[in-house]
């Protein structure tokens, strides 16, 4: 294979990476796209998109097979990896992955995203596939007619629990503070199931079963009473975690590991570096907010690049 | 009519104004939305839309109604009015308008994007009209199997060449720098026209004609001679002046009047009040940037309300 220096690797194939590989091919940059799987938080998350400007409603699946297709309306090249390390050499990217390449680019877009943040309590490990999910789409219909825990008060918690309400008997959600965090309108949705019940105040202590899930323990912060609810499964959304280990050295991070950015091109502490979505300290994670910052570090890059050709 | 305090007033009804509508009126906010139409730039410029994900081509005029579709989905007040002046009272927006109305609310998003910005040349303001437009779409097919001169050499100005390439017989380019700033795929969708001769370092100086445009005279800024061109029609696209003096007082400009903000939440100098899309200091003037924006000031607004709230 003839060496081949990469104008712009971007990491990550949600919605902040592909609207970035859009706007980079289109400026012609010779772009790799590296990723594990497209649609990012979407596949394990979204049902129902309802807030992506120009599609009222649309699910998760066709959103992503949407973005997929115009990515691919441009030349670009696509590997099935996941990265384990960037280094930078003079003003060369080294990309290192899992399956053992190495990739070389002028310029990094690190779209990586997040992953569950898991409760780390006892029991959550031993009985993950065993009604533990962190994917109610994934998961969700093995439960049916049955009695669940949702943990979490944010969106993705109450909507899954709408998700949820459709085939599932009864579920409680349970969430840490003395307050949900959702919007209006999820709390307004889980109201209307009939079938939810919100526990505040609830601190996680064990997940208890034999062969699979038979109950969770909470304790109520207020009356510090141990508390425990009888069900079969458990869906953890208690929010997620960036992947972005892989950068240490280049970037700095905030105490939840995601990456400092200036927000108005999202370049990292390293110049020619970018990190967009989940993957930085951005406060409002949309998938709008994503692709707004996936086409500005594409902009943003091919001026990098532009200069660096004038050297 | 009942004393009515919004939540949320959002000045424009482009890309970012209408996010912002979108959001806000899922987080329940009583928000009215001022504007004097919809698409802000969309409508005058973009005649199809190639690079915002999930449509690999769409035109200006249909992402506009599935817009306007979208934001209608909420209950929303909607205004045909322009802003003429903001003032802050205590913890209160005043927004008065034309058409005489005085609105008042919690916070504000300036969403109102940005005019075509005028060539300010002998002859450009009498043959408007007669010859000079700012808008391909609206006037393009006037000048069929004619001449015709666009001046600019950013990507709304080749994105102007390419739509009248259907139907003009010779279009001229006139860059005043030495390089033109388009992106490399509207360059090459240019030349592939045959119909476009590119000329740089073309500083205009006049417009003439008698009913109508009858030339355009450059001067070659590196020959220093003085040219002129036979053509009926001149096209205007060298930028935008974005639309915001009517938050004189309220925000801090730069020097060609774009809203300073903090990027991250799209808030000015004064808290409750945001910039988005066009209107603010934003390097990247794109639609899927302005939507983002308006999504985060969004967001940002109902934090900013709760917070209040509280108080």
């Amino acid at each position: 294979m003839p060496y081949n220096l990469y104008d712009l690797i971007i990491i990550g194939g949600g919605p902040a990476g592909v609207t970035a590989g859009i706007y980079a091919t289109r400026q012609r940059l010779n772009t790799l796209l590296i990723t594990k799987d497209f649609g990012g938080q979407i596949t394990r998350k979204a049902v129902v998109i309802e807030n992506y400007p120009g599609f009222e409603e649309i699910s998760g699946q066709e959103l992503i097979q949407k973005f997929k297709k115009h990515l691919r309306r441009q030349k670009i090249d696509i590997k099935e990896d996941t990265v384990r390390e960037i280094k930078k050499t003079g003003e060369k990217f080294l990309v290192f992955t899992k399956n053992k390449s190495k990739f070389e680019a002028k310029t990094v877009i690190i779209a990586s995203g997040a992953d569950p943040r898991p409760l780390e309590v006892p029991g959550e490990k031993e009985f993950i596939g065993k009604g533990v999910s962190y994917c109610a789409i994934c998961d969700g219909p093995l439960f049916k007619n049955k009695e669940v825990a949702v943990i979490g008060g944010g969106n993705s918690a109450f909507e899954t629990a709408i998700f949820l309400s459709n085939y599932i008997k009864k579920i409680y959600v349970l969430e840490y503070g003395p307050e949900v965090k959702a919007d209006k309108e999820s709390q307004e949705l889980v109201e209307k199931t009939g079938k939810v019940e919100i526990i505040t105040n609830a601190v996680i202590k064990e997940i208890k079963g034999e062969n699979f899930v038979k109950a969770i323990v909470y304790e109520d912060s207020k009356t510090k009473k141990e508390e425990i609810l009888e069900v079969e499964g458990v869906f953890v959304e208690i929010g997620t975690q960036p992947v972005t280990s892989f950068a240490k050295g280049l970037v700095n991070f905030n105490e939840i590991d995601e990456i400092k950015v200036e927000f108005e091109t999202c370049q990292t502490k390293t110049p020619g570096l970018f990190a967009v979505g989940d993957a930085n300290i951005g406060r409002y994670k949309q998938i709008v907010t994503a692709c707004g910052e996936g086409a500005k570090a594409a902009l943003a890059a091919y001026e990098y690049i532009q200069k660096l050709n004038l050297k």
